[in-house]
């Protein structure tokens, strides 16, 4: 078994190495440089765990975590494309060092690149991965476009919101256990125990972004705390809020929306205290991650190759920055 | 033995049935839109024709033939945001009609539903399939790039050219009857003779399409003469022209291509003859095509079945518009 510490090395070292040809540079230096800025590698380390729950993690489950975290990175560059983001990770985004349209081809290249990476597993399990890989792939896309659907309208309903984090966040991970298990040998049941832990497992870690956001200790969070809130993101906290809310309540908030005054994020704070939204993000949290473990016990596999999933989860969810 | 005319019916057929989910509307309506725009249907058309080299036309060929042309789709949408094209035969493109975040998601959708066809194959030939579709997309991605590339640079060699000519359009037609042949059974040796007669059929075609935009029966050619001369745009015959002009020619092209006179068209045209390379291009048309039939010969399949093919070659690189 396998410490997260020694997975994340291990794939640091592989992700490291040049993933791209050298020609034509203009379309895969940008390739290379995105890949260079790093990530905490979650996804393809959720894909090791999900297969070293049924033995010694084989290559096909190294093939696919590359391909996944390769998968991942294609959405980064697309997404930063569609939200004009500027930085990622403090670097400059592959639209704004290059251009738009060498963005938009670097990530698609990035997505077939992934694909040639799954290409590469065993012909025995390569439909079975690509099903979960394809139908999860799209709904990330689904996931994406509600998201700027939803900046765009005035109300967003929880359920909807939830949905959407589901798409956007939560299947990726659960996709990239479930292809874990496929490489094991996991049966069905496995895989779905596996999905299920890996969906909640990553609506625990939304709510809890969303939770650190706005209520993490400036000291230990590293980006500024309220950066959603002077964004007019709607996040788990703002949507459950509005809800919630008076009368009186809403139209501050709503004049807090439409305004950039300088106390905007200590204002909008003391709404959600006041509505509990606070203790309400941190009881669904809990919610969301009992769930998860509830999943994981349920997987036929012994006890003590659970561990390290266990430690990821816990890790992820009560992390505080 | 089908017919081209039965093919194209028989793609259409399956073109216009509803390729993707009803939600979220705003994701997949813009897919269903681009594809009732239409288009030739060129490419499904020759995976078919390639399979029934050997035999009835089998479900895993019209699978592969619709994952060919909803990637050659994708290409479009994300082609025509690169490109700021405002319009595709005559139709708004989607990022016009919708708006570019929503087009650049589109077709990333596009590209994943591609895949989820492949994924309808028989295990027994998808990691071949999926071998020669994957690096086949990555090079048109690699064509697309130094099409761009070669916007930018002021003199652009006739090798190069070809190469990003063979990258962006002739790999696509080459790979559509390789996957034909192998999801026709097909050996090795009659992948690679398909492959390459796709590859210079795919020349000949461009050759023939440059040349048409200059030298094209304006009655027969249905688009503007000269519209390549006017937007400046690199093809055969400029490139070729700037390689065998004489000083003063050159210093004539080049005010031609700096400014927007009224007669622009028919002085480069002037050109073009003096050069010779309306005739040069029409030789390189036939020695690409003479090329695509030689390996066309090569096959090991009766001849007769090999009619189709022969018929489809000589439409395309034959037409008159």
């Amino acid at each position: 078994m396998h410490s997260l510490e020694t997975l994340v090395a291990v794939l640091k070292e592989k992700m490291n190495a040049r993933q791209f040809p050298a020609t034509p540079a203009s379309l895969y230096e940008p390739n290379e440089y995105f890949l260079s800025i790093g990530g905490k590698r979650i996804r393809p380390v959720l894909c090791l765990m999900g297969n070293e729950l049924f033995g010694e993690i084989s290559e096909d489950a190294y093939h696919a975590a590359i391909g996944i975290e390769l998968f991942h990175n294609f959405t980064l560059i697309h997404d930063d494309i569609m939200d004009k983001a500027p930085l990622r990770r403090g670097m400059q985004t592959v639209h704004v060092k290059y251009s738009e349209p060498t963005a938009l081809l670097a990530g698609d290249v990035m997505l077939i690149r992934a694909y040639e990476h799954l290409n590469k597993i065993n012909s025995h399990y390569l439909h079975a991965v690509l099903s979960v890989f394809n139908k999860t792939a799209r709904e990330i896309c689904e996931g994406q476009q509600l998201d700027m659907d939803f900046e765009r309208q005035e109300k967003v309903g929880l359920n909807d919101y939830l949905r959407m984090i589901e798409l956007k966040t939560s299947v990726l991970l659960a996709a990239s256990l479930q292809i874990g298990v496929i490489l094991g040998g996991g049966g069905l049941d496995n895989q779905h125990q596996a999905y299920l832990f890996g969906k909640n497992l990553g609506l625990a870690f939304q709510v809890q972004d969303d939770y650190l956001d706005a209520f993490g200790d400036p000291g230990k969070f590293g980006k500024q705390v309220g950066g959603d809130i002077l964004a007019n993101k709607k996040t788990f906290l703002l949507i459950k809020a509005m809800e919630v809310a008076s009368g009186a309540q809403l139209e501050e908030m709503n004049a807090l929306l439409s305004g950039d005054m300088p106390d905007k994020v200590e204002r909008m704070l003391s709404i959600f205290r006041e509505c509990g939204v606070d203790s309400w993000a941190q009881a669904l949290k809990d919610q969301y991650q009992q769930k998860a473990f509830r999943h994981l016990d349920n997987m036929a596999v012994p006890s003590g190759r659970k561990q390290a999933l266990s430690d990821l989860a816990r890790y992820l969810v009560e992390r505080e920055h």
